[in-house]
């Protein structure tokens, strides 16, 4: 049995952000992560998949105890590109006043440690603790927790309530937690045409005005009204392109990106089926191209969601709302395996310039996961 | 008085071809030019006027003679790019068969060695002849023919009628001259927004359905029905770009560029300003650049359209079409100073790769601007 002097979220998030990770991620930061897990007791397995550029990806599932109720805890360690303007290094973590620095502070290493260091407090012998943590959260997540998914498949590893460590909170550590994510679609629209100069546009054929018939089309439609747990589903149109650099000529081809995130009234497949039938309505040969990055799924209210926000009330104070808001996560893949709640760190300065996480923040969390690991398996 | 053995306007097209002149052009090719020119007793004034990227520009100004009736001669030197695939050297000047193959032999290289060559075989004291050339017809024409206009207003050189050497001929020589041109303006739309995530479109502004509301707006508008003289003017919408490579993003500017091609009914300016104002009632802090190239123009019916027309008459027997359809020439500039007619080569291969000029054609173009001075600085 692993030694209970609790391990310092502090410490380690600063040796994660320490090993740079940008997505795909493999190699050092997983090494550093290995090292925290050994001594507390837990079999660590890690696989590399994928090539580039979507991979490598590497993947590390982390088991201690196999009796008893079994939490699983997901994650990433890959971390979005630090950008320009930090104020030192992305990767050079520093702690200025109350405040940690670096890529990946509040997405996600941060709550990683923190698991970590809740773990380390709690006996190996009180239940069943899994990692599932990707080096593909941020990227295209081919290669990432679908990989690890099939792989607890191969090892009969089945938590029976799961936990994301996404940065949730808003405003203050324990303000939201998510108990569901919108689903995400992105399409490709193609419309052809037939180039020619703008002098002669009865020899030629612009495809511009038939993108611009579909689109208005498309930015007249509304999907839903949205429902008590979920916000209307909304499609942005997000990108344009003809790419003609000459003002005599008239284009060959018209393209447009949309993407759309849905509620639960959707399904991915029908919105690319209604998005596809209205292109063709106005332009027979174009092509559309749909991407569904995750149908929308919500995790029933119920016991499991009731310990999350409890165990964050007693140690803030605060009553979180239960939301469904904001981006999709792997929770999108993973909720399939049992009941999921996401809960972490508050995600103000995630992805931008001087990402930073508050450290009595990590403490703070640190005694949440403790608290949640500790009832999850007593129950 | 210059010798009246006639010059070849095979030899003198294939010189000129030989030196490569992409636009903006200066140097060998005005030299060659010259060379022609000088025996025929024209007294030659060259000047280079701009700089990078729109120049230097090449002007040449050729008078012969001073009195009786003026007769002045427009074209250019410089050629668009050859681009790719030609069967032999671009401006590696090549007869096969009855073709002589090279870029701008019939733009417009050839019509200027036939008015040489037609101006060789007239006596010097028939009249006054002037050769307005430019080495910047095909590029923006910033310091082309609106430098020599000024050059010629400062050397008081006022033709009393004017030709301009374009290839205008569509099936066969003679089958059509200009007599006017519609006006071009191009217009740059700039919509702005606010940018941000696509799960958050609360917090941000997409400028592109505005956009999209605009350029439905302006694909619905009819400008006017066209007349007896010209077509209907026209607006595409020629390019769109956002150049927002993040599917997960909301950009923050959509921009379009429209080509209104448009007939004497309509002036640029008035076209741009009511562009503006469409554009402004859908999105106030749009910004729209508008850049006229030039106005609607055409020739009266009379005496000097009469003449050239049967002149083509007389050596090819066809009756030429009298259009405005097509695109801006350097008429737009020079129809201020004097009645003007375009009429050139056949057009089917300009910009194109192997481009090539009939050699009979050559030669019969040759005899109608003969049989054209002749007439013109007799009347």
């Amino acid at each position: 049995m692993a030694s209970l002097s609790p391990l310092d979220p502090v410490a380690l998030a600063q040796s994660l952000i320490a090993a740079p990770s940008v997505t795909p991620a493999t190699g050092a930061v997983f090494d550093v992560l290995e090292s925290a897990l050994v001594p507390l007791g837990f079999a660590v397995e890690r696989f590399i998949d994928g090539e580039a550029p979507d991979g490598p990806v590497e993947n590390l599932l982390a088991v201690r105890g196999g009796s008893g109720k079994h939490l699983g805890f997901a994650g990433h360690l890959d971390v979005v590109p630090p950008g320009e303007g930090w104020t030192t290094g992305a990767f050079e973590p520093r702690i200025h006043g109350e405040l940690l620095y670096g890529r990946g502070a509040v997405d996600m290493k941060g709550s990683i440690a923190a698991f970590v260091a809740a773990a380390s407090a709690v006996p190996a012998d009180a239940g069943t603790l899994s990692l599932i943590i990707t080096g593909d959260e941020e990227g295209p997540a081919e290669h990432g927790t679908r990989a690890l998914m099939r792989h607890m498949e191969v090892r009969g590893v089945t938590p029976d309530m799961l936990l994301v460590g996404e940065p949730t909170s808003v405003n203050r550590l324990g303000d939201m937690l998510k108990i569901g994510r919108r689903g995400s679609v992105n399409i490709w629209i193609s419309v052809p045409g037939k180039e020619g100069h703008v002098a002669y546009p009865h020899l030629a054929d612009n495809p511009i005005p038939r993108l611009i018939r579909i689109l208005a089309r498309i930015d007249a439609i509304t999907l839903d009204h949205g429902n008590a747990l979920f916000q209307p589903s909304n499609i942005e149109v997000t990108n344009l392109h003809v790419g003609n650099p000459a003002t005599n000529v008239i284009p060959p081809v018209a393209e447009a990106r949309l993407s759309i995130r849905f509620n639960d009234e959707q399904r991915g497949e029908n919105l690319a089926a209604m998005i596809t039938a209205l292109v063709q309505e106005e332009a027979p040969d174009a092509t559309v191209t749909a991407k569904i990055s995750g149908e929308a799924f919500r995790t029933r209210p119920g016991p499991w969601v009731d310990l999350v926000a409890g165990a964050i009330r007693d140690v803030t104070g605060l009553e979180p709302d239960r939301s469904t808001t904001g981006g999709t996560s792997d929770a999108r893949f993973l909720h399939v395996l049992a009941p999921i709640v996401e809960f972490g760190l508050c995600n103000a300065t995630m992805h931008k310039r001087d990402e930073a996480v508050a450290i009595p923040d990590l403490h703070a969390l640190t005694a949440i996961y403790r608290t949640v690991i500790e009832r999850g398996l007593a129950k």
